[in-house]
Parts: structure tokens; sequence; C-alpha cells
């Protein structure tokens, strides 16, 4: 039997592969893993263009119990949906070299992901250096990770882009309810351009090796491959006025560029048009905006 | 009407999306680009499985009669089809501006490239740096570009991996030919695994500034995302006497390696049933063995 790999890419349920879907219509058994990414489609939906039920993994069921999406492999055909490409993440190559192991025949179907599709902004790929993620900080516990800053600065004198990953927190736990030994999680959480812009320029401000200024060149994108893409450039203080609305938000620190990435840049400025917001500080978190939001 | 930019993937007719495969049933104007990379599937197998007729567009006809294409999309839907993901090379960057700029709309349909399943190899793509192009050197001309050197350099500085895309030369113009009044084109030419590791190693004995040597950890990957894709990792060293066959061909030099990373490579390590192969000076070029060869 065979453990498919399937790229679901970027927006919605038509995103998928001819090749996958014929997988995933010959699977009696489809997980769909959630939680590095988020797909801006309805599991129902999804369920009825498969015509397959759908099991959601969340990082426990990848991470710990991995075996029971493996090892059914081994007697039926099983499909494990990740948004994007399957090798977006660590823990999809890890999940994979343990079913080789096991003997477990894997097939890949690879698809758009976030960090090919990230090119939309006009900026080219082949000029891209290390890809950095920004965490959700957590002031109050002291949580303000600024390990991307060495490799932002490093892109940056090597005249590269930086594509940043923004934070998605889904199926957190709320340790307050379960200390009273309820199981609650918390509201899924994503991370804003605004608010990444924000950290980056606290970051800056504290290291003052200057990776970058408020005046650098950078491109936020919103739902990236998604009929409501939004895609805005300008300078990072330019950035962090503009609403970009509902999640996924990814962010590209421009390194040198070149004319035609220029032209690009430029057909995607800000104009009177672009919706306008207050800064993150004042402004109501998309902490509950995602359609994919329920637990 | 619309000019959808439509990526096909890697491998052959069934790596389309399904929202790109309705785009394209929906065109009459279906235009296939096949220079910048070759689709691992024959034209006729296109046109039946989309119900369309396909134009080829060679270089000329998409960087000098680009009118041609975007045009007629002011009257009827037209899809330009591309190898990989539409933003994968300029070329098609600067078209879509070309045709935005004329008011036409433009819709993107996103899909795998080889500069995201090249993290098949087990290096994690968020590690990669620039991305870098070997071209068939021409000894005889003194045409030996070697200006990857400063950019694989800077990556290995910086941990980062490197992706080495490799030559093609389709519909070359033979020189010798048109002399005499005849319109002739040179047989298709794809840069081997083994020539481009000659040609690296060549090149670090000239400039002697470390950027890697002969046993520095690579992967070689051929022929990704179709089924008879072969993936080896070993010393570049190594990699010089592995056959690799059919084209296309690309190279990923290793920076800094994690623990799961180096557990794939370990994966991929030559064994005695990896295909060997003279050295590329001794062996016959994969010239003519693209199965697209035709012109």
């Amino acid at each position: 039997m065979v453990l498919y790999f399937i790229g679901l890419g970027l927006g919605d349920e038509k995103d998928i592969t001819v090749r996958g879907l014929e997988a995933v219509k010959g699977c009696r058994k489809v997980v769909l893993e959630r939680y590095t990414s988020v797909l801006g489609v309805d599991k129902e939906k999804l369920e009825a263009f498969y015509g397959r039920p759908i099991i959601y993994a969340d990082r426990e069921t990848v991470e710990s119990e991995a075996e029971s999406i493996y090892e059914s492999a081994a007697t039926e055909d099983v499909a494990f949906l990740v948004v994007g490409d399957p090798f977006c993440a660590t823990t999809h190559t890890d999940l994979m070299m343990r079913a080789h192991k096991l003997g477990i025949k894997v097939e890949v179907v690879h698809n758009a992901s976030v960090m090919g599709a990230a090119a939309s902004c006009g900026l080219q790929l082949y000029n891209f250096g290390h890809t950095v993620s920004l965490c959700l900080w957590d002031k109050e516990m002291d949580w303000t990770p600024s390990s991307f800053y060495e490799k932002v600065l490093y892109n940056r004198k090597g005249g590269m882009h930086t594509l940043c990953l923004l934070d998605i927190k889904v199926k957190e736990p709320d340790f307050a309810e379960m200390a009273k030994g309820r199981v609650r999680y918390l509201p899924p959480r994503f991370m804003t351009i605004a608010q990444a812009v924000e950290q980056l320029l606290e970051v800056e401000t504290e290291r003052k090796a200057g990776a970058y200024t408020k005046d650098t060149m950078a491109v936020g994108l919103a739902r990236l491959g998604q009929p409501s893409q939004l895609i805005v450039s300008g300078t990072l203080d330019e950035l962090i006025t503009v609403d970009f609305g509902a999640p996924l938000h990814s962010l590209v620190i421009a390194g040198e560029t070149h004319p035609i990435e220029e032209e690009v840049l430029a057909m995607y400025a800000i104009t009177a048009d672009t919706p306008r917001a207050a800064p993150p500080s004042e402004q109501t978190q998309h902490d509950e905006s995602g359609r994919d939001g329920e637990q």
C-alpha cells in the first residue's frame, strides 16, 4: 500500500493537482495536517470535493502519534494532505523518513508553497536568502525571540531578499482552564504584517547592526494564491499602516533590486485605495479571523 | 477576457492543478513556453488531456513577439502555460507586467517548481541561499562564465545550501548552416550533474577562496517529481561518477546541516545499486536524450 504526501497548494479545494486528486479519491483514510499552515477552505467543502471524510491532524497527532498515520498505510492507501508543498516543514520530512524506514511505500505529490509563490511580489526567487520565522511575542512571559535578526542581516549584506514567515498559533492549550481540570484551547491566532514590522523595528533598535531601517523596501503578502490575495509594497514604516485583512500574512524584506523587480514593486505600491489601519498597538489583532478557526 | 499564467508543475500532464485544468479547457488559445524548462510529457499527450491544440512558444516568441500572446487576450481567454510555477523566470514576470499595463486581466495559477521541490533532497528550503545558474561552457569560444562562484561562497559562509540550476539549450541556431542560407537549429542540449561538478571544481581550482572542495556534500536531482526521479547524495567527487540518466538535472551544494537533514542525506547516499558512469570528459553527453527534443 502507499502513503501519499499530497501538497494542496495555497488557496482552495481546486488547487490540488489532478494527480493528487486521483490519489485522494483512491484512499479510504485521508488526513489533513493543519497546524503548520491553514488552507482557505472549509473542511466540509474539501470533503464534498474529494468524496472522502477528512481527519484533522494537529501538532500532537503528527509529532507524537505519527504511527497512527503511517502504520495504517501498511494495510490501506493513506493520503496525508499538507497545505502548500509536502516539504514545506521539517515535520513532514521526518514523517516520510520514518515511514520509509518501516518499508512503507511513500509517494509525494508536489504543489505550490508560500516559499515559491512569494515570488508573486516581483522579487525574483533565485535572489532570496535564508527564510526566517517570526514568532508572536509574549512580553509578559519575557518570550521575545529574535534569532531571525542575524539571518536577515546576512541576507541583506549579500544583497538577498528575505522571506519572513509569520507565526500561527492553532490549538494552543489554555493552561488557566487546564489548571481547573478542563481541556480548553485558546482561539487561533495569526501574526499580522504590522505586528511583524513592529517586531523587526524593535529588534533593530536594540541590536543596531543596520540589518534594515524603517525606510527599507518590503512587500506584504496576504492570502497568497487566493482570490482575495493582497500584495502591497512599501517601506517598513509604510507597511505598518496597511490593513492586510484576514490571515495568512507573509512579509518579504527586499535586498538589492534590479530594474524589473523595481517595476513590479512600483506596481504594488501603496495607493489611495489601499486599505489602511491604525498601528497594531491600537488595533484589534486578527486573532479570530481565520475562517478555519473553529476548534 | 483573461490572460492566465498557469504553472504545470514538474512531471506530466496530471501535475496541473484542477483550477489550472479548468482554465485551460475554457481557453481557445493555449501557448506553452518551453525554453526555460522542459516538461516530461509529449505535446500530443498534453493536447489530448486538455482537448485543446497547443502552440509552442520559444525564446523568440516570448521575448520579441510577446504582443501576439497578450494582445489576443483582449478578445479571447488565453492560457500561457509554464513548466513549474509562472514566477520561475524573470521573463514571465515581465510578460505579466506588460499585459497588466495594457489593462488585460491577468490570473496566476501557481504550481510546484524545481525551486521548491528541490527540498525533496532532504535539505530544508528555509536554509537555502542564492540560487545559481551554471552554463554549458564553450572553451573554444572562451565562454566559461563563473559568476556563480561568489554566490556559492557567500551562501556557504553563511551556512546556507545552494541550488544550482543547470543549463538548457533548446532551439539554438546553427550558425554554420545559417551562413549557407539554411535555417537550422542545433539539437537540444542539457547540462548533466557530472558536467556541473567538473565546472565547479575547475572554478575552485582557479579562484581558491574555499567555497567548497571535492569533499563537500551535495545532492544530485534528476527528473524531479517524475516517476523516474533519481536523488543521490554524496561528495562532489562521488557525484561525478553517478549516471543520472535523462534530463533535467539539478544540483544542491549543502551548507551547514542539521541532524534530520543528515539522516535524509544518508538515505539518499550512493549504494551498490546506484547507476555509475565514467567521468564526463570520457562519456557521451546527454545532448539528445530529451524526450521533448524534436524541433
